[in-house]
């Protein structure tokens, strides 16, 4: 702009010399128009560099973020009958409370509960009939999951009153990062999208746990769960918080925070597999067993997507066997490691939910290894 | 003998030529004299030989067993007011069972619950006043740790209806391999000494669980608990079972069996150390914290008794707190290493419960990599 504005001046006293050298004007002129030109192109191409430079940086500052992200997920899955082992309807609600924590120490990101009572396919879906009732194991456990992981401050909005959840008052907190305190900074917050008009071309408001409610960049519909990524800076006078949207993955493959575990129903073991939300498919598949091999002889590779499979009472050939899709008696044959993860166990049977902060404290390790190993 | 009855008839015959060539009698018989006395020796000589193959070879099949059996103990130590961070006196007592059954699937050897409490001494002593109880935390976890612990068959001989054994019916079982089943086969066997006369010279007689009484090879005092080696072959046409007593240990050291662990009680902390029932004392100790040392850096050596210890709520800084005998604040000067051992855990807090079967998978492979390195 400065630039542009002497050179206008300079135009001005050259017109005011008088009409008498016409060519050496009209040469002038040319040549001023020329320059012009150039000056123009020059602040393009800085404008275009300067942009490109952000960008850069912009880019930089991702990548970075997301080196600090975790690109691989882990699910487990087990079959819902565990929670028929209970000794009573607290105990049944403990149980489920058990396996919840242990996903969430171990960052599991999918729980899928499969049925291997195999008589009744409805078995995963339709109402609950009270925690203490036989039967419906598997979407009493998935409620109990669900409740557990979903932040208490959107609790109300998505649990009403219960009879499943009669016995929730027993259960420990998951205390996972994505369940924050009413006054802690965050990147990232859960909300539910509230029922209240927002001017046209603005974003909805949501509930996102905090003193003041959050303003996002979209119009979405009222009760739906939402991933909010806070603005940076907020204006501390608005009324509201200024967010955006992201998928409920980015917390953790942009911030390599854990952000809670998805939970999944599947009406039989083979569906554990079929059903998979991840297009390319689970690509590292573990089967656990005291008569699987000794997980102190293997080691992992890289993975994008690991599932882990627990048995019940009667250990996984119980559901092999109620799968009418799987012609297979050897359960070891459906996945790419079948681990003892327990060699020399001083009890004759370890129970499922024990299994499971054993067997993931088995892996953990093993996972660091595999992925320090691809950093290197 | 036969060689002795030999020379003896030769020395009738000798007699009987007559007294008439007496110095040459008297030589020869003086001859006869040294050669049995040689004779004897040899023949003692034999004997000791002889003892001493079998000595050597008893001595090797011992070595052998013992190869088999492992000779390094485990212990643990937790403070008993981890019971008071439960729900409901139902859940009071499944905790004390998850306990119990984290010790046995990684065999371990004793349990010492240390009192964080620090106002009154006398918490580690005394009658219980029912499960539902707060305070006398300690007694109630060593109660139903030992409860769990005793095979059931032994129950009823040592422990008589309970008000802190109230919710029993809750609790799952160990399933140790010293919980036998009245029909199994078994090397060795836990009993109680029954209070029954037997005969002058001859052993008392246990109910070791079986459908026939074992007389063992010793008096003792009706309503010890005993372990009985049972003999390898039996008469079947007998009363009776025939059995050596051993000491507790030996189903380890001899024959590689997790044999069940026993209870120790500790007012303080300290005390968990001072009080050690090996009197070389624990060889390596490990504190347990979410601010210990990575698990991943750290491997271990042999060692001959271990002791893992874990904190309550507040951590073992608490218990350190509240100790008399302690000027430290930091408590990871107390242990040989001082462990994290979850790195990256998803909930912000680990219970107790938990960090036991966690820290003790962790190190499950530690410690059998330690022993291999010994072996190879
Ligand atoms: C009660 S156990 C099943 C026992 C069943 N009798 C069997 O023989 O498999 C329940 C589940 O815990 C897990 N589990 C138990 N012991 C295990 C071990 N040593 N290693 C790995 N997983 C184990 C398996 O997933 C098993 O299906
Ligand atoms: C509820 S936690 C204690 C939490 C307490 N706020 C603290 O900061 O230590 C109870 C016990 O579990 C064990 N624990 C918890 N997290 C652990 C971890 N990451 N590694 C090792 N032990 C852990 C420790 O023995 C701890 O004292």
């Amino acid at each position: 702009m400065l630039q542009s504005a002497v050179q206008e001046e300079k135009l001005v006293s050259n017109e005011a010399e008088g009409k008498n050298d016409w060519k050496k004007w009209k040469a002038e002129r040319k040549e001023e128009k020329k320059k012009r030109k150039e000056a123009k192109l020059i602040k393009q191409l800085d404008k275009r560099r300067l942009n490109e430079e952000q960008q850069n940086e912009q880019l930089l500052q991702e990548q970075q973020e997301k080196s600090n992200g975790r690109q691989y997920t882990v699910s487990i899955a087990l079959p819902g009958s565990v929670m028929d082992n209970a000794q009573s309807p607290e105990l049944r609600t403990y149980l489920a409370g058990q396996i919840a924590r242990a996903c969430t120490v171990f960052c599991v990101d999918e729980v899928v509960i499969f049925d291997e009572q195999g008589e009744d396919t409805k078995s995963v879906e339709g109402e609950f009939k009270g925690i203490g009732k036989k039967g419906q194991a598997c979407v009493q456990l998935a409620r109990i999951l669900q409740y557990l992981e979903c932040p208490q401050y959107l609790r109300k909005s998505f649990f009403p009153k219960h009879q499943d959840l009669q016995f929730a008052g027993l259960l420990n907190p998951l205390d996972s990062p994505h369940h924050m305190r009413v006054d802690e900074a965050a990147e990232f917050r859960e909300g539910v999208i509230l029922d209240r008009p927002s001017k046209a071309g603005k974003g909805s408001f949501a509930n996102c746990g905090m003193r003041k409610e959050v303003q996002i960049n979209k119009q979405l519909q009222a009760g739906l769960r939402v991933t909010v990524h806070l603005n940076k800076t907020q204006n501390a006078e608005s009324k509201v918080h200024k967010g955006i949207v992201v998928a409920p993955h980015t917390p953790r493959t942009e911030g390599g925070l854990y952000w809670g575990y998805s939970v999944r129903l599947a009406s039989s073991l083979s569906n554990v597999f079929t059903e998979c939300p991840h297009k390319e498919g689970y690509d590292l598949t573990i089967g656990t067993s005291e008569r699987g091999n000794n997980i102190d002889c293997v080691t992992l590779s890289p993975f994008k997507h690991m599932l882990v499979v627990f048995g019940g009472l009667q250990g996984l050939e119980a559901s092999v066997d109620t799968d009418q899709d799987l012609d297979v008696t050897d359960p070891s044959v459906l996945f790419d490691l079948y681990l003892n993860t327990c060699p020399n166990q001083g009890s004759r049977t370890i129970r499922t939910e024990e299994a499971i902060l054993i067997s993931l404290s088995g892996l953990r390790q093993k996972i660091v290894t595999a992925f320090m190993d691809q950093k290197a």
